[in-house]
């Protein structure tokens, strides 16, 4: 699956004498959350330098000195996904630097508010002058536009006027701030290193990939502010309650990832052992997963079933940045620069086929084609997430219900344009039992919105464009009166 | 395992419209045999023009004009691994490009010439100059001097002079050769696209990649001629029989290829399979292999021992061109950019662990110990490929027998110095039988040089350095007075 | 004289169907105006599209394809010298280009304010959040916390604002503006191409560059207004005149430029010709000049004198980026590598060496060091510019009185530091004369900051350190009793 | 005079602990002469390493570690001017690099050998491999097939060998050398730095950049030998005069060189002195040369006459290395990126325009469709060097006889061509007179073939098609019956 594009990732550490190297290393940890663009800012006290570039991290720090220059013993970095709207906006990449006369502020987010455009109107009626596109200028706005003289208020008043799914750091003179939305749909983890100084993370990953502990993830509503003295977490929004994006279970994360305690992989694999049991295939003769996200589901549903796990596609290696693409005459010949099909172990057998999830079904489609092509006799195609039915407003670009292929058809419907032998996608509860979170609300600390339609938080400006798209099969849904799986 | 440098990946095309794109491609899929350098040549009858530098093929050409500018309907490519000694000498890159007044040749190799030393040193005596330290050049050199007026013929006399294990495609204006040495080492391809067109790969996965159809591999002792007519197989060396170097298993073929009618990855995954039989790990729990070579046949051993197969070592996916290493500092602080231990899945846990082969050792002893940290309970090695014990003369670089761990060391000192609870290598009769290949000579068709000592070829100038290094347990190996497995 | 810095050169185009090349080309032109940065912004209606770096125009546009995305037919462009301070700070090249809800702008300046930073601060204090140190960025808050609806009328407000000395391009989704200050401190002009379409540029010989005739000079306190219509100037500031920045004539400006009508190249040469009536050289046998800004004065002098005028100073052709400079060890060793001395010219001679003006006297110290290394018997300076003894506050970096050798030191002391047999400065009744403007206020059209310590204008936040660093020199010229020349 | 292509410069050093940094700038110095490539090969014993590429020396070195890398005290370097043939053709780069099993040679050339085609020819039979076009590769393969056991004298033979004109500069192990032809044509110098170390360059201006004091140039069929005793120069032709390149006064030589003691600057003006007797204007009122190397033999026609001296034509001073041309549409609207017509000084004027030569005539047409555009009453067109009415074969590319004007017309024919007022180039015996070698040969020390036909060596390969080609203009000057100027 690769019609998703997360927003990003992100990282910060405070009062470490290797800053630069250390952020360096802790978004190349992240880089899978975003590949677009990426970016820097050191400071000691009131003086940040920062570097900015398109391109994987190690591709905008390709040069040391590049990297060396930036100075200073904390730092705010963020990896990115752009959509293709602003792929040429050079001025959207993070983290932004602000210079003001009293202070310097170093900002990177990643998500989505559901009142951005209202937001960012309202305040240009004001006068304000906006130099980038980004979500997170316009709480730079609000921060400055704030009466109070204390900048840790200004920015609590600023965080509570957002709406939607949003995570940030921020760096100013005096300290490191992290902070999550009311639903911590995506995690910030703080982890700290044997010499005492604290960084902030997306995932897990990245603080074992630099040689640091963790020590907490921030919850639902909450943001942290770590200075010199150490670092205190703060509750900012009352009510709240975990709903975590289950995508980043399912696709985003790294598999060496823990998120509120569950292992990535683990929730994968137990996801496909659940998956064999709620969609078993009799006949079938093999497992094969859709490199690399689908590998652990696979495994699971292979080990669940008793069947070989074989691997039947290969994702190369080395694809990186290429520049070239194979002409339409090209195509047509059957060349592929990413994904190739084991023919000598696909051929004349009947196949599960387990990918993680379906958005618009452009891949499922082309997979099952070439493995066809490769004389797949029989593939019988499971899906490790539930059926992706709404748009999701809080920082994923599914934000379209015609792009939602499942919005639009029934799973029959589904197996038949796809051309699979049969499909099954795993359930709700399923999902909920083998990610088996440490909560116990109605939801268990997952968001549903997806699968359900009942968005847990306010949609904003998004609910005009919800309502004008209402496909029958959604409607059924709210209503209650859909039965598909 | 990662201390292996292969030699290089060939591909060439004869009269195809798109040459360039398709070479292009060729390469890509081919690009895990070789990062140091990549190159095109590309002709149009007399006309050649080439295009050549260090890094990956989508770095060479990091601009489509640059690609664009290669016209013509003949292509050879090579994409290649440096050792660290030559990485600094451009003029190693290939393919060279030789223009004399009656004709240009442009030639591309991979391996290794026995005699290459004293070739050259007797051509120089003669007067030649040498443009670079490349054996290719050798066979330019041996050509020009041929007496014959026939190019095929002084082509033929030219690789009858040379020992040891190499493939070339070279280009004239007239037609595209291909050529193996004696044994066939590494495997050279025949492909046939849609519209006719030829080609040369030497994996079969890049023949997959770029839409065209296996049509033949080169055997022992052979070389094709490809030009408007078609082609033609020459067997220009008698009594010769098959002796694939193991490692093309093993190690550096992509699993999606086909050597020999067999398929990397089910030869890898039997051999796994062996392995559980050979060297069963009774109290393990779980399967892990290094990623990515090793993962076939951890999965193979995991179904062979019917043990859960677990993603519990993440090998980055962006690691690319990374110019910033972690400093000394970072180092000791763990910061480690490319191998991620999965915490929550290894900790507490009696795992087998599967790595394909060994030669210095320091991956494995490294692995362990991140393992161990990991709080891994007990770590069951188990290597995929029978202990390396001799050095390899025909174009892989373990060519020194102080750098082989264990021709130096039993396998119960491998054991303790890598602190594994258990060390497991499954046997030359294992790893035949899991090979399976389709020859009936006394070695099934693989060479079993590095692990018995018997060369089948003469090892030309490196016989005194063999001789003298010769260890304790070569020297047993060798009067067949050595027991260990 | 290398030591003063430019503030840059400006271009704008309405309406031409290649609006990018033209203004490639325009820029290209001045680029003798700066050579820190260059960017371009180009627009279509409301879309603007934009590509800014470091570097010389060639160097940022490296690549076709980057020039030719910029599409649109109306475009603004700027070259930028930067000081040493902000050189690192990417987020000041300019066009700046700011998205607002309702519409796009594009700007670029040159000059300063001298409320600038005041302004700034005000502007923060009411919440303004600036994304980078130019100047230009405070015309647009002012634009936008304008009232008005009608965005001329905003603009026209917002430059009235302004204090100082500076010019302006300014391209809004229906037309391109030109404006200059209330002294026209330097030059901005509009040509018209043969289709029609206008054009706005630093200098008249950016318009000869591009095959545009010149049609205006913009004077004090006018701005142009140009769109589809055609154009329009409007007086925005009344009691306005004229008072052009000599520099502009003595060294900034390329010599097939006209400022005022006045050819930059007559003037310096005039000025070479008055130099020689007022500072005759009996003795001397030739005229050399430092090239290439004191060249056409030098050869007025030398013509006025009835001397030979001779190459004795050669200035490298090919400087261009070099990112290597001499060490320490080699520039002892005499090793230059931008200017060198003719020695079979200038050996045992006695030489006139005119220069345009002298700021801190460190290049005129080397160019006698090394003419004196070369063996010249005499050497006789003279300045085609009165001494600079008043700091500039409108643009020019010469902005602290510490810096200006002639504000701390008479002219007899000037010589003897230097080691010249002679040392004359033009007189600034000789400037006034050679350059023969056609105005008739009492300063004939140029200001005379720099020699008289009288300021035109207010000098606004710069009084205070102005009053600080007031020199026993500064002082006699204010109160009138200074006699030096 | 834009259209004639000098083959490059040449450096060497010996002994110098900076000799990557030596060479770099004596390079720079030399820049002038050729800016299609540039490279640098330094060595330390027989530790040889080298870096080149396309561009100039600038671009090449655009990051100091590379240049850094180039360890040892020994350097040889090259930049050079590709002919359009040769330059996709990176295998051409000097200095060419050779390693052989006893020695590494590194060699860079600059000239042309009239027998190469047929010399490289007779190699290629007997077995040579040639890895590039270069002719100095020629003299490799003739060093090695030597049987003497002595360098020196294998170098010798090699040499004698050799026909046409040309300079080596060679670095082995032990010794640096440098040769040049039979004739000297072009200038090869030796220098010394203060702590001893010798230094070669293909002009004094090198000498000076780099801090060295010039000791002797070679002279007629030369070469010295540079190691840790000293240099000796060899005379290794006998029977040699000197017959300097014209063109190296006149076009290509910087204005601060010294050739056999006459300053370049000094020849320059005494030329336009001379032409200023032989062809006075007398109803002009200014004289304007063509920047830049027309602008010593302006300023002496301007003494010589009386006549003002005025910077009439600009030549861009930031050209550097453009990737955008003027779009034919905008070309045909006068855009013009490298050289303007100062407007305001040329209209209405009647002007005498210096030229250094004229080789095909488009140069001298354009500028007087310029200058005409611009207004000028009169045009009088004075040539600082005598009709070129032959080809060049021994280094400078002019060497077919179509591409030559003169050798084709008449000066009346060109005057109307040119659409001059009047039309004078410098007679031979006043070019020789304003030269004034120390030489009291027939020739005085000047190559005059280009003007009289009669070539002085043996144009070997290039006699048939100079015989197919001769003119009647040609026929007649051979004949001795040709009355032109």
């Amino acid at each position: 699956m690769n019609s998703v594009v997360e927003s990003g990732g992100l990282f910060g550490v405070w009062g470490h004498p290797l800053a630069n190297q250390v952020t360096y290393f802790g978004l190349h940890a992240l880089q899978h959350r975003g590949q677009t663009s990426a970016g820097i800012v050191t400071s000691e006290a009131n003086v940040f330098k920062g570097h900015l570039g398109n391109g994987l991290i190690n591709y905008v720090f390709d040069q040391p000195e590049t990297l060396a220059k930036l100075t200073g013993s904390n730092a705010v970095g963020q990896v990115r996904s752009a959509t293709s709207d602003d792929l040429a906006d050079d001025s959207n990449i993070q983290p932004l630097l602000f210079h003001f006369n009293d202070r310097s502020i170093a900002i990177a987010h990643t998500g989505n508010f559901t009142e951005g455009v209202t937001l960012r109107q309202k305040l240009e009626e004001q006068g304000a002058v906006f130099s980038s596109n980004s979500a997170a200028e316009i709480l730079i706005h609000l921060i400055r536009r704030n009466k109070s003289d204390n900048f840790q208020e200004a920015l609590e008043d600023g965080l509570k006027t957002l709406k939607g799914g949003y995570n940030f750091v921020l760096l100013t003179d005096d300290a490191l701030y992290g902070a999550v939305d009311r639903h911590a749909f995506r995690p910030l983890v703080i982890g700290q290193f044997e010499n005492g100084a604290y960084t902030l993370a997306s995932e897990t990953c990245a603080l074992q990939s630099i040689g640091a502990k963790f020590v907490q993830e921030l919850s639902a509503g909450q943001y942290v502010i770590i200075n010199d003295e150490g670092f205190e977490i703060v509750q900012y929004l009352e009510d709240c309650h975990v709903a975590i994006e289950p995508m980043e279970f399912i696709y985003f994360s790294r598999p060496d990832s823990d998120i509120a305690g569950v292992n990535v992989h683990k929730a994968r694999k137990d996801t496909g052992r659940r998956l064999a049991e709620e969609h078993p295939a009799p006949n079938a003769e093999m497992v094969i997963g859709v490199p690399n996200s689908s590998l652990s589901a696979a495994s699971g549903y292979a080990e669940g079933h008793n069947l070989p796990y074989e691997i039947g596609l290969i994702k190369h290696q080395y694809t990186g940045r290429t520049f070239i693409e194979p002409t339409q005459e090209l195509r047509e010949a059957g060349v592929r620069a990413k994904l190739s099909v084991v023919e000598s172990i696909i051929k004349g057998k009947s196949i599960v086929l387990v990918d993680d999830s379906i958005v618009r079904g452009t891949t499922i489609r082309h997979l099952i084609t070439i493995l066809r092509e490769a004389g797949a006799r029989e593939i019988h195609v499971r899906i490790a997430s539930p059926a992706i039915r709404f748009p999701n407003y809080y920082g994923i670009n599914t934000m379209h219900t015609s792009e939602l292929v499942a919005a639009n058809h029934t799973i029959a419907e589904l197996q038949e344009m796809f051309d699979a032998d049969s499909l099954g996608f795993i359930s709700v509860d399923g999902l909920l039992e083998a990610t088996n979170l440490p909560y116990d609300t109605e939801n268990r600390g997952l968001s549903l919105d997806a699968y359900t339609g009942r968005y847990l938080d306010d949609i904003g400006g998004f609910r005009a464009e919800f309502d004008a798209t209402l496909t029958p099969i959604q409607q059924a849904i709210l209503e209650g009166t859909f039965v598909d799986e």
